[in-house]
C-alpha cells in the first residue's frame, strides 16, 4: 500500500492515517467538514487534499449510520482500488449497500476493537490499536487484494486480524460489549435513589460491574441503534434468567422445606454457569485465561511506597503480570496485590518479606 | 476489653482473634469442629480452652443458618457480658433470637465488610478489617457498655464502624454486593456456550463486569439464602428496566421513525441513570469519588519496566493513586494506566516523557 485516503477523520480515522503515515504510505484525509481534516492534516496524519488519481485504499471511518452513502459516494467516484469502513457494526451498512446495487467485491467491512473515552482527531494516536483485534468480514465475493489491502492496514496499526462473518461479527459484539454495557447501567442505576449509608458499603465488586456505566450515553445509543436486534435477543436471555432467580429467591422464603432446596438449587444453577462463563473471559494477553497467583503487601499511601515494591520484584527478577491497589475506606493505607505466575510466587513472597514488607498471609 | 471469646474459627472469627491477641486481648477459642479452633489456637489466635469465668465479649463467627443458635446457647451459658455476631446478615438472625424469648440488651448484630477468596483459620490474618466498613446494628434496647465493647472490637481490628438498622443492613449490602454479584454471573453465563471466535473480543469492559462471577456457589448459596427478600425485590427492578429497554431495542428496529426515536429515548433514560448511580460508588478512600486523570504509558512485558515507571514517579514525588495494566491481544506489550490526582498529571507526564517513557497523548 502506497496511498491511502480517510474519509472521516475522527478518533479512529485519524489514528489509522498516523500509523500509515508513520510507516511510509502517502495519505490523504476528507471529512464532511473541512476545519476536521484540517486538524488532523496539522497534526501529521497527511495532507486534506484530494488525490489525484485512485489511491490503494480508502478507509471511511463516519458514524455508523453515514458509512453506507458515504462508501457509495467513494465507489461511485472510484477514489480508491479497495474500500474498507471501521463502523462498530458490520450487518447494516453491507446490507445497505447491497440495496444499492452496487459491485462489492472491492469492499471490505472492519471494526478495530479499540476505542478511548475521548473522540475527534485531537484525541488520535498512530498507537491506538496497537495488539487490539481488529474485524476483518471478507465475503466470498472480496477480492483477494482488497482482503491484502486490509490486512496490511491492520498490520501497519499492529494491531491483530480476526476474520469473521459480518452478522456474526454483530452478535460478538453484542454479547462482549453491548450488552453487558448496558446491564452495567441498570446495576448502577440502582445507586441513582440509594442511601448514603449504603452506599458507604460499595466495595471493589459493585465498583467493578457498574465502571463502564460512566461512559457517554450519546456515543452509546449511536452504537446501539446500529445493532438493536442481537442485544434485544441476548437482554431477553438475561432477562429469562433473571425472572427465574427472582423465583427462586422467592421459593428460598417459603417454610417448605422441599421449596427452599428448589430455591437454593436454582440460584446454584445460575451462579455455576457464570463460574463457567467467567473462565471463558480471554485474560488482557487474549488467549485463554493464564490463572495467576496473588501476592498482597501492605503499603502506606506515600509516594515511592509503589516504585520500592517494583523495583524489589524487578530485582528478583519477577514480573508482574497485574495489580490491584486497594485503598483503606477512609483511611491513608491499603493493600497491594501483585498478580504473578503461580510458580514465582512463593519467590516474590520471600524477596518482598527480605526487603522488609508486610505480605498478607 | 481484657477477654473475649471467639466461637466459630473460620477465617473471620480467626482474623479477630489474631487482631485481639495482637492488642494484648486474652482470648478463647471454640469450634463445633475442635480441630479448627486448635489449628487457630495454633496459629497464636489464642486458647482453644473454655474460660473460667464470664469474658468480657463472646463473637459468634458461625454461618448465618447457625448463628441464632449458637448466640442463644451462649447467651443461656452466661459466658459473656457481651454477646457479637458477624453475619453478613442481621435482620434474619435478630428476628430469630426475639422468638426465642430471650433478652437482647447485651447482644449487638455487626457485619464487617471484608472476606477473600480463601476460608477458614489457615487464610485468617490480622489485618483482614484494616480500613473496611464494619456495621454495628445496636437497638433502643443495646446496652451502652455492650455497644461500647462492639466498638472496641472494630477500633482493635482497625476497621471503620458504621451504624445502621439490621433490616436497612440487608437491603443495603442486597444493593451493594449481593444483586451486583448475581447480575454479574447471569452476563457471564452468557458466555457459557459462545462461539470461540466471539469470546476472543471481549475487552476490559466485559472483563470487569463478569469478574465477581468467579466466586464459590457454595459460599454465595449460603449469603442470599439468608438474604433472599430484598435481593429479590432488587433484581425485580432490575428486570423492570430490562423488559423496557428490549422493548426500546426493538422500537430502534421499526421503520417508523417516531418509533425509533421513542425507543431511543427508553435507551438514553437508562444509560443516564447508570451514569448518576455510577457517579455514586465511592472511591477507594470511601469518600466521595475522586476523578482521577490518567496517564497512559507504553511498556513492553519485560521484568522491570514497572519498577522503573514507578521509581520514576516517585522521583518525582508523583503518589500513583490507582494502576491498570492493559496488555495487547497476544502479544508482549501493552499499556500502563496510571491514576493520579488531575493536578500532578501533567508533571508525571512531563517526568516520564523526559526519562524516555512514550506515553499515550
Amino acid at each position: 500500500m502506497r496511498t491511502a485516503l480517510v474519509i472521516g477523520t475522527g478518533l479512529i480515522g485519524t489514528s489509522a492515517a498516523l500509523a500509515l503515515v508513520g510507516r511510509g504510505v502517502v495519505v490523504h484525509l476528507a471529512d464532511h467538514d473541512p476545519e476536521q481534516a484540517r486538524t488532523a492534516a496539522a497534526l501529521g496524519a497527511g495532507m486534506d487534499e484530494e488525490p489525484r488519481g485512485p489511491v490503494d485504499l480508502a478507509i471511511v471511518a463516519a458514524p455508523p449510520a453515514h458509512v453506507a452513502a458515504t462508501l457509495a459516494d467513494a465507489m461511485r467516484r472510484g477514489v480508491a482500488r479497495g474500500y474498507l469502513d471501521v463502523a462498530s457494526v458490520k450487518g447494516g451498512p453491507r446490507r445497505e449497500l447491497e440495496s444499492l446495487g452496487l459491485d462489492l467485491s472491492a469492499y471490505i467491512g472492519s471494526h478495530p476493537m479499540s476505542g478511548r473515552e475521548k473522540s475527534g482527531p485531537l484525541a488520535a494516536t498512530g498507537d491506538l490499536f496497537e495488539g487490539r483485534p481488529w474485524v476483518l468480514t471478507p465475503t466470498r465475493d472480496t477480492d483477494t487484494d482488497v482482503l491484502n489491502l486490509a490486512l496490511e492496514l491492520v498490520s501497519h496499526c499492529r494491531a491483530v486480524p480476526v476474520v469473521m462473518d459480518a452478522d456474526a461479527h454483530d452478535r460478538a459484539v453484542a454479547l462482549v460489549s453491548h450488552m453487558p454495557h448496558l446491564v452495567s447501567s441498570m446495576v448502577a442505576a440502582r445507586l441513582e435513589n440509594a442511601e448514603e449509608a449504603a452506599v458507604r458499603l460499595c466495595g471493589q465488586g459493585i465498583r467493578d460491574v457498574t465502571r463502564i456505566a460512566a461512559s457517554d450515553p450519546r456515543m452509546w445509543i449511536d452504537i446501539l441503534s446500529a445493532n438493536p436486534g442481537p442485544v434485544a435477543d441476548l437482554l431477553a436471555d438475561v432477562s429469562a434468567d433473571l425472572d427465574e432467580t427472582v423465583q427462586a429467591l422467592r421459593a428460598l422464603q417459603s417454610s417448605d422445606e422441599a421449596k427452599r432446596r428448589e430455591g437454593a438449587t436454582g440460584i446454584e444453577d445460575v451462579l455455576r454457569r457464570g463460574n463457567v462463563g467467567q473462565v471463558r473471559v480471554p485474560g488482557k494477553h487474549g488467549a485463554a485465561p493464564t490463572v495467576y497467583e496473588s501476592v498482597v503487601v501492605l503499603i502506606n499511601d506515600q509516594p515511592g511506597q509503589l516504585a520500592r515494591i517494583f523495583a524489589d520484584a524487578g530485582a528478583a527478577g519477577v514480573n508482574i503480570e497485574d495489580v490491584r491497589i486497594e485503598h483503606a475506606t477512609g483511611q491513608q493505607a491499603g493493600l497491594v496485590e501483585l498478580m504473578v505466575k503461580p510458580t514465582v510466587a512463593p519467590v516474590l513472597t520471600a524477596a518482598l518479606r527480605e526487603r522488609g514488607w508486610a505480605i498478607r498471609q
